[in-house]
């Protein structure tokens, strides 16, 4: 079969791989029917790699049809059509059985597409391990494309939004609007925000934002234009989506007293000068980390079902499996209206 | 000066009234710019009194002028634009410094005009006990329109949709489409909800509410509607706003397993006929009761100065005071569109 | 095998009954080694059965060791020592997989010892469905008896606790102290209260409840007990842990302005004559229902672990399986000391 | 009068100053019964001052009688016994009126004794500004000592706790046993901790914790310790009470994934080196800051007056107020038991 293999920094090919294999009774084998490209796995193509394995597939966003099951599997079969959170757990541990996937015990932060141990689902099939935990059934009325950024970003999304403590009459900012960013700005509104502050340097991001209601600045705007609306108190609620020490800091500066700042940005720093003194002062809230997927789930399926909230807004192109590479290039670009990659098996 | 009085079942005069005076160093003394009807000024109306005085004014929701205050008031001086919680409290108990003043430890449910004791404000003029408590300053960016309706019928339908557990996905149905009912139907949509069923015998009241984006049902079709489209499981949160026996009833049949009964219609029921076997089956939370006002102001300002609540919407009439007596007719037949009835000074 | 079976009002007999079988790939086989008598069996006792079935095995709180596992069972394997939830679920639908199976999208309310359906614990051994979610791992440092315990009286009484809003500083009652109301006074010292008025007719109950700390009244002295102590304000939180009306009405007069009932005896009313005028004058939540169990574990093990939680104190009598008819009889004589009676293989 | 005044760096004098006087209507002159010596009153001590005045009263804890009311005061009056917290707001302002005095709009963070703007309380008498709000009868049944506790170490501890999301069943630790960090140990066991490691160099201070029932620890042993005892999945909730940088990073070790560290400590860094990258991976709350010492009386009240916390243990030394600078050299040297010093008028 087919596969997006990573080879080292903006080396992603399209390239023959093995078929996957159910590995134990408990695994089932997909065969792709959509996948997309996250902001992390722009991480992998600039060569800030989770491993040294060369040739392993990426990505870790896909839906797709049940094409085989192990004989443990009992609650898929051939020809169900699935979606898989990014986050991948055993499905037998404590953890696992109360639907928190990403702190499993045996698996924590266990991901597809990050070295050859699990391998990616850009490609035309991959293995699901756990599958009755790791797979599930697409809910009527939501379309393939929607399914597909439930997968991760969506979830991400809503759970950076929550993480800020957004609660209605919330005053919010948003910083940084990929396609995480600009789902948490839809987001802010649908938990009842009362202004949402839509942070990005490219202009074109921004005017998707102020489509959704928001208020669109710049980074080099925002702090005066915060202080100046809320005459000094500032923000109840903080959403850092981008992953650099600058806009943590940002971040830092556009929250009121007893506010929340939240960050879901891939964040590598290791020694990030945080304002101790006044954060003590203000009284603060910081959250930071990555979401369980499944858990999200519940609240998401009825607002995507009801038309509340659209992902699929913020898919920018189609483009056939063969164009991966291509496609990597232009979402790294941030050209063209980038925004959402997905791939078509 | 000239005051809307009570002398019996449907006989409500405007008629002249001692001028209001400070009853203690604490008080202010408010020319009235615009009162309103509240639903349960219509259960005095209908001679269902909360006292046997004769000839004492009615009314609890106002806004106006400060014209005198106490030497102990602080907060206030004449010529302050204010509007006044419906609910009265003494301004110095613990429940009132923190802003609970409907669980006030000296005055609990004390309220304007529902007796001599404490004067209704559908007057040219009253006055307010301990005024730094119970006169705010109108916050600016909100009309005198969009006050008024904060001083109680708002308040109390964003109450009933807190106390009915709305959360981000739910989905909730309204029982009862008067203005507060029609708040709390956008108050669900603020909170998150993905739908929202709103029920009401009178048409014109429910195609307010679809102009909302509810689902808008008769009483009769609601339960079979509700079952079929939730395949059984019925919903999450429902808003009583009536204060009838087979409101309530409804409300507890189209609850789901583990769901949210919230009862803010006013109930006089003493033996109402709880289905504890069946509640107990299902497992459910029924919270009934009314709103201390202040406490729901630091969510619905925000959320009313961005526009996102609209409490406007529904005064269907503006009449001078002098007809008084017509508008509580017009209000009590629910014809000709009568909703929220405003009385201009 | 030997099992206690029902064949009618107060005749419960230890006679022979076949062996449990698989009957999925997904079930277990258990051998027990303990099981244990709640006051819900007391209602079948009583012949107010929840079917119609003679000589069905009774009972739904056990602990056991496998014998023998179906092949779709991932989790467990022979000679593993489990507790057993006595609610059970599919193990497969979104509630079962969040861990809330008494939820269960396709078996809600499912229990042992209800019906020939699925027969009971109170035999030498039983069939256990969907094995990998319905029978978890005795954690290491809980004793049998306190495995025991928590399959379902302490996971009811912590409940109960819970839904009572009990807060670091509460005020509550416990009204009825069989082995889950006196574990619901132990709960809600864990959960801060600083004051619980437990409540009960029999004396000897009372002393075990004064032992944890609580004033223990009879339900004659103590709503003017609680008046005279609160100044009339009564308590924030009341869980009712017996079932009748008159109990239900006790902790509807006990609960201050704002408070929470939380009604976890077994109710049969269908009618029970709710004081709606008062409940809305006061404002109030009444929850009622029963626990999803393993739900509750995540905060129970560590309490029972580390000593804090000490449900063993509450187990009145170990007596031989051979000897069911008798414990019966005697649990529900009230007399002895008699509260949970645990029987052994 | 007599008072305790800053001359810098170690240099506390017992010393005349001029009485206070009412500067408003709605001021207070209260007579010093009590007062205490504040963590934070050494950094003051120490000459990292808040102000560069010379000869201002220090102290920001004391319970007293009222002496002299300002006109406008409604709540008080000569003869009360009352107690102060510590963070002093305007009274007016939203936030006061919610209760949240350090939040206050025009006067937030504002404190006695920092400087001669508004001078502390360890004097023979002092001037508390809108006494209404800012001094509150001491209730029935708790003691002066206790009331001292109360007006801001005690509140401070609880707040560290809560601000830990302690709930039944959490694992937690405490860092730095001062009178806060001990008292923030009793408070997790109220709030249902089923283990406490309290970490201080000092094994006087640890053997205090362990009276109350904690794991008491030095700082070197504590890491390894933790990981052993939880399998490697460390604490659910840290609290860090002493404020440096070596047990801010301490803390963030202790931490299990998706766990809450709480940081009460006076903190003086710019630049802390936050290790966001391994934040992110194991996702948490970080919280920091001051409380607002009213806020948490609605539940410790009732936890002292009923005896559940019994912060008067933590008094060392009751001296006259003229032994004030003997009392601060006591405290700051850790030695002789020193903990909570009080001083008596």
């Amino acid at each position: 079969m087919k596969a997006l293999r990573y080879y080292g920094a903006r080396d992603i090919r399209h390239e023959d791989m093995d078929d996957p294999k159910l590995e134990s009774e408990r695994d089932a084998i997909i065969q792709m029917t959509g996948c997309s490209i996250c902001g992390s796995d722009l991480h992998i193509y600039h060569g800030h790699g989770f491993s040294e394995d060369i040739g392993f597939c990426v990505g870790h966003e896909a839906v797709g049809e049940v094409v085989e099951v192990g004989r443990a599997v009992t609650r898929l079969k051939a020809g169900d059509k699935v979606m898989m959170p990014a986050a991948v757990g055993c499905g037998a541990c404590r953890s696992c059985l109360a639907g928190v996937v990403n702190s499993c015990e045996f698996n924590a932060g266990s991901c597809y597409g990050l070295s050859a141990k699990l391998q990616g689902v850009q490609s035309q099939a991959f293995r699901v391990p756990a599958a009755d935990t790791n797979a599930i059934l697409i809910p009527e009325g939501i379309s393939e494309d929607q399914a597909l950024m439930m997968t991760d970003a969506l979830a991400t999304a809503w759970f950076g939004a929550r993480n800020a403590d957004i609660k209605p009459g919330s005053s919010v900012a948003v910083i940084g609007l990929g396609p995480i960013g600009l789902m948490a700005v839809d987001s802010a509104f649908v938990m009842g925000a009362h202004v949402v502050y839509a942070i990005d340097p490219i202009a074109e991001r921004r005017a998707l934002a102020a489509q959704s209601g928001a208020i669109a600045l710049s980074p080099e705007e925002a702090l005066e234009r915060v202080r100046e609306d809320t005459h000094g108190k500032k923000l109840d609620c903080v959403v850092e989506a981008v992953g650099h020490d600058a806009t943590v800091d940002l971040a830092l500066r556009l929250i009121a007293r007893r506010g929340t700042v939240s960050v879901i940005g891939v964040q590598q720093s290791r020694r990030y000068a945080f304002p101790l003194e006044r954060a003590f002062a203000a009284g603060l809230t910081f959250r930071i980390g990555t979401c369980s997927v499944p858990e999200e789930w519940p609240a998401l399926i009825p607002l995507v079902q009801s038309g509340r909230l659209k992902p699929e807004r913020y898919i920018s192109h189609h483009l056939p499996l063969s164009e991966g590479a291509e496609a990597y290039a232009l979402f790294d670009s941030r050209e063209a209206g980038a925004l959402k990659m997905v791939l078509k098996a």
